[in-house]
């Protein structure tokens, strides 16, 4: 069994997560998250706002929108023509597949990206038959992923499960920006779920029909160059780059936070920002081995002027963990047109500028004396036109009816002051999925010791942090450890547990990824001690009573505690 | 304007909440959650999960489970049959209408449950016309309320959103029981957002199509009475009983919550436990005056054999906040049924009983000396038989070609021993909509202040602890303010502002109900004492800069703070 698999089996035993409907048969790409997954998914969500909203509370605001999007919304996004996977459908047995994934199955080869017509050719060149009844292939076709369903009563009013959180951010830009007193930068976030109807999804939480997405659309002024680096002085980060990747090397370079913007790595300092404060969560949830692969142009989605996968290296195996985009002006520009609303917004400059400006002087008296056709004739050849435009009749010569149109008109240039600016605010977009941290933070927590399994989880993401047990099922060890139980609850998220044998609940606490079990035994009710466990090690140490709390605390906080004894 | 419409209108200036969609026109029923109040939702999410789930963590776990879900779920649910509401259609101008609503509206009088038919006859007989364009109305037909939506490539594979988080706990149940070590009782909870395609939604967050839902489906032995209401041995709770309302008087009857067992006021003492639990979460959002309206048995939904709304008065408006029911085994058997598994428990006795068995015992050796007929008929007409059945027979005296049966059969009774019982657990739900609590929160702690809106929002539930500003915008006053609210957040959800007048942030903060305020004045620089002021009664007091995190504390807490100067 793979380790992947392991983690399977040992979700579904300790109610990590599980396929959804099962007493149904199941439905592809839809899971339940159980018990202990829930606390764990809770804590990674609460991990990410500290990181991306509370830590950043200057200029990150988090908003909630609804999954149920109006058409006019994703169609204004790109996505009811552009989010779609190719099929294709066995004329005998009709069952379907997604084409370029039964090509790659069959040639062995990437096909991504391909167009529609290129797989057809492929498919018929090659001859590839329904891997399920050798029937023929009928033609590939694009399949919208979006789940469509009717708001209202009326028919025809098509609406769609949102693909990703972040088209409730740009439809409700206007308002947000409003409400944070018109400053940029502005980062709206939001935690929420989100829908894609997947043709046959059949990677566990990797790849699923409904799921939780952690974003940021983080808005700014891209002549502003101030980005606060600083705080990421030390940072480095793993990079593999387009233009390497282009000429087919794998190779991932480390670079400093700031030399991501000097070197020209990224197209504006707000990404090196955003990849590096990625990092540093992904490194708190356990995970220190990732880089940041950038996209291809052709792999970049189409909102998108650059994009970088964040890729984990858990257990030998390459997930992307979360999505860095750089979307310009697409969205709210989309918008705008598709809304006819204005989402530009007004920059004041600290101190107006002084521009200068090139100012077309028409000599209205002399052009008074010309007759009407000449003056008609100079209204549209040479009034209407750009200042710009104008110089250049000017400096080859052009005339009208014979006379130079330089007597009529001149260029100057004069110096206004301008106060400030109006412009379409660009977005850089740091997303993450939940349930793919979820599953990845497990599966690089996993492992096994004396054939027993351990989820060294860090603490900040553990379901538990100390549990509480009674040595044996007996009365007054049970009240001590449930009076001690309600002590460490007061500062732990705490666990009591009395059912079954000592070793199972150590084994328990262990495979939940509980970093310390407090034990209650019959010297605890003579002397006043207990002994702490620990998940990772199983040594055992002795405290007073009285000094639990704190020891746990130290412990914590890699201190050294004050010890009565101990064992393993 | 009234009180909701003020509230509205600065949940829009402040960003609570608004219109989703706006700039494409919106979508009835759809609401965004702006950056306050999604501070403020999260907050009662939490206090919710904190009354609910982690102060019964011996019972009560939280899950999550898909939007999405198949056909066969709602079918066995009954939401395919019985979730709609009756619907009319214009014959002239096609608008369509909620019937029960549009002749409330007409004929001023309570139609609710009224049947289709029965609709349908009041209109033709009242001679209704639609309301818009006086047209002649068509038939009532029911509406089914849930989104649909197609899983998958394949077509006729139909979906739902789900219309209440509900099913995922009954579909999930048998897994989350076995995870959860196999004992009764057991509440399955989840934070999760639901969609209900009303016909004409136009009461803002009081009804939604898309909302977020915190409920409990409790798990119990309905034969087991163990529970622990003595946690809310002083605890009292307003109810409004079906009996009463039955005889139309509208009577509040003020119990303590274990005579609302004793006085058989609810149908297991379960649901008092759960009901004296929201009780106590809708106070710790503020909101005193509640009482539970006990809904009679044609107002109650399919599943329910008893139900309580908890209706929150505030500012005059009765709003349910939370519903109360108790399913009984009506999902769990009908999950049961449609997915065919077993959906049953066994409970082990902490010791076997004994129970009496009546047993038939045939006279082997004297039925062999019968013929084959004789034995054949014996066998189909007798031996098949159940114990009383053949009791009945014997007390007849049943023959069988003339041959009393009782020469060859007997029932006996012996005595066994039961280890334990199989059942289906009953469920008790208790059910919360967030945005009404978000609502209702807002509207309970608004209120006006010498031409000033102050929100008196509970500390657990206000967006922001503390706020910390320097009196100017001076440097030196900006820099202090700042290293203090860097303190103060290690201790508070603290925010920091610096633009605009003192007065405007002072007023901002009221507005969005912070509950202190700390400024940093020249005073500061020179003595090292800052100004807190109190969001409801404008007095500031002040204290020395290293107490300010204790002072905070205390006064949170309501004691006495050591100051050294106070105003207004």
């Amino acid at each position: 069994m793979s380790e992947v698999e392991k983690v399977i089996e040992l979700a579904k035993r300790r109610g990590l997560f599980w396929p959804s409907y099962e007493i149904y048969g199941g439905v592809g790409g839809l899971y339940d998250i159980g018990p202990i997954g829930v606390r764990i998914k809770n804590k990674i969500v609460n991990l990410w706002r500290k990181y991306f909203v509370e830590d950043n509370k200057e200029f990150v605001v988090e908003v909630e929108t609804p999954i149920i999007t109006p058409y006019k919304v994703l169609e204004a996004s790109g996505h009811v023509d552009n989010f779609t996977d190719p099929i294709v459908e066995c004329t005998k047995c009709h069952r379907i597949y997604r084409a370029d994934h039964l090509v790659e199955d069959v040639l062995k080869v990437n096909v991504e990206r391909l167009s529609i017509s290129e797989l057809n050719q492929l498919i018929k060149e090659k001859n590839i038959k329904c891997p399920s009844c050798g029937g023929d292939l009928g033609d590939v076709r694009a399949f919208n992923l979006l789940f469509s369903t009717n708001i209202g009563p009326y028919s025809g009013s098509t609406g769609f499960l949102r693909p990703e959180t972040a088209q409730g951010m740009f439809t409700s830009f206007r308002k947000v920006y409003e409400v944070s007193r018109e400053r940029l930068p502005l980062g709206i976030a939001q935690v929420g779920r989100v829908a894609r109807n997947e043709i046959s999804p059949r990677q566990g939480l990797i790849r699923m029909r409904e799921f939780t997405i952690m974003e940021v659309e983080f808005f700014f002024d891209p002549e502003d160059d101030e980005v606060p680096l600083y705080k990421f002085e030390e940072d480095e980060i793993n990079i593999w780059r387009a233009e390497d990747k282009a000429k087919g090397e794998e190779k991932v370079i480390r670079f400093k936070v700031k030399e991501l913007v000097s070197e020209k790595v990224v197209v504006n300092p707000w990404m090196a920002y955003w990849m590096a404060t990625a990092n540093r969560f992904v490194k708190a949830l356990g995970i220190s081995n990732t880089f940041f692969e950038e996209k291809l142009p052709q792999e970049r989605a189409h909102y998108s002027r650059q994009t970088f996968d964040q890729i984990a290296v858990v257990k030998g195996e390459r997930v992307e963990i979360s999505g860095h985009a750089y979307r310009g002006d697409y969205d709210l520009s989309r918008h705008a047109k598709f809304s006819g609303q204005d989402l530009s917004v007004f920059k004041k400059y600290p101190e107006p500028r002084a521009v200068k400006r090139k100012a077309v002087i028409i000599n209205k008296d002399k052009l008074n004396n010309e007759s009407k056709e000449f003056v008609k004739e100079f209204m549209t050849k040479v009034a209407n036109k750009s200042p710009e435009e104008i110089e250049q009749m000017l400096a080859t010569g052009f005339t009208i009816d014979g006379k130079k149109v330089s007597d009529y008109v001149v260029v100057t240039e004069r110096e206004e002051k301008e106060t400030g600016k109006r412009f379409i605010p660009h977005v850089v977009e740091p997303s993450f999925g939940v349930e793919r941290c979820l599953f990845l933070s497990v599966l690089n927590a996993y492992s096994e010791k004396k054939d027993r399994i351990v989820l060294s989880l860090p603490r900040e993401v553990a379901p538990y942090e100390v549990a509480v047990f009674p040595l044996l099922e007996r009365e007054n060890l049970v009240r001590k450890a449930k009076e001690i139980y309600l002590k460490v609850r007061e500062k732990f998220d705490a666990v009591y547990d009395d059912s079954g044998s000592i070793g199972r609940r150590y084994a328990r606490v262990d495979e939940i990824g509980v970093p310390y079990a407090v034990t209650v035994d019959p010297q605890t009710l003579e002397d006043g001690t207990v002994t702490i466990r620990d998940r990772d090690t199983w040594k055992q140490v002795r405290v007073k009573e009285e000094k639990l709390t704190t020891a746990l605390g130290k412990l914590f906080s890699g201190e050294p505690i004050e010890k009565v004894g101990e064992g393993s």
